[in-house]
């Protein structure tokens, strides 16, 4: 019984991996249709969310079942409480994802992003992709000085964050209330999407940090 | 140990109905501190909002420590494993209050709300805080048809949420980029304390049809 509990446990990491990679696909193919305004990208993000939905569903069943059977305890059970809540947070990161290329989708077939900013959005969807592939990384290898590397390009989102702000609040570049609205809504949306990858990773670290405590 | 065991499960719900009073609490003085630009209120909301994650920490640690002590099964389980998504759900809620607050000190002695939305942030102040008044007592007394209710608010909140919108981008009440930036996170906050205020009643609704299913 221990053996499959094991494997179970193994079950549920892999597919935290790829329901993280799938988040991560998302998230890269909403920026490009945002920065290129590309509609039919646009639409293949706003479907495929409904997978990561369906996979956090069965993770969190799954989950509860077995800790019903197996009754874990100490590092086990810490591990698969961390991965319901991961599977929370890549839920989420996957509507924002598809925020994203629904933002994209409403404006077609103008940009979503006002032309000042577009710099500013590539920047951090750059970032973005770089900080969620680490953390499908550090998902997959348990690697706390990637997850650590994360927490620090979260600094330079929440930087990308304030200058989109800023830049829109000066008056030398004017953009419209509508284009206003647009890129507030969007600087958030990436600047939550770090937030989470932040979290992800620091539930590893936790993970890894309170295994060598044992 | 079954009887302690079932007082920890009561502990652990009238823990979430005060952590879920505190939210409320929050929420109204926010708004109040929003729609007066009082920064005194907006202080206090942001202060509050640690004792909230200080309960949510807590109550993840005693909900892990009760499975692997109590290693409970069936409903008992299920109680547990929705108490933290709740408990998570109510921080995240904290969370938005206190951004409402901040922006009303960010503006302060300005009223973070353009002139032409005054109303219907009024309007979204109060329907917010009967939800969430409700989804207090749906996790004290776990009555289905109130949680059904707030499920209903959630569509007047969406409505509202889409008529802030409309007026930011209507041209014959012009407001700033400024306020255009303000109103648009404002109305976001708003529109996802309600989701998380349907999140809470839904987890509720779950268990107790659960419960008639055993």
């Amino acid at each position: 019984v221990r053996e499959n509990f094991h494997e179970s446990l193994d079950t549920i990491t892999d597919e935290l991996v790829a329901m993280a990679q799938q988040v991560a696909v998302m998230l890269h193919e909403a920026s490009q249709a945002l920065l290129t305004a590309d509609r039919e990208r646009a639409e293949a993000v706003i479907a495929a969310d409904e997978e990561v939905d369906t996979l956090h569903q069965e993770l969190e069943l799954r989950t509860t079942e077995l800790i019903a059977l197996q009754q874990p305890v100490a590092v086990d059970l810490r591990l698969i409480v961390a991965s319901m809540r991961i599977s929370a947070t890549l839920e989420r990161m996957g509507d924002l994802a598809q925020h994203v290329a629904k933002a994209a989708r409403l404006r077609h077939p103008d940009s979503a992003v006002p032309a000042p900013q577009v710099e500013q959005f590539r920047a951090m969807a750059a970032l973005a992709d770089d900080m969620v592939a680490k953390m499908v990384r550090v998902l997959a290898t348990r690697d706390v000085h990637l997850a650590i590397e994360v927490d620090h390009e979260d600094d330079q989102m929440d930087q990308l964050h304030r200058e989109v702000l800023e830049g829109l609040l000066r008056s030398e570049s004017p953009v419209s209330v509508n284009e206003a609205v647009d890129a507030t809504l969007l600087n958030r949306y990436y600047e939550r999407l770090g937030d989470h990858a932040v979290s992800v990773c620091r539930r590893v670290i936790y993970l890894v940090i309170g295994d060598r405590e044992q």
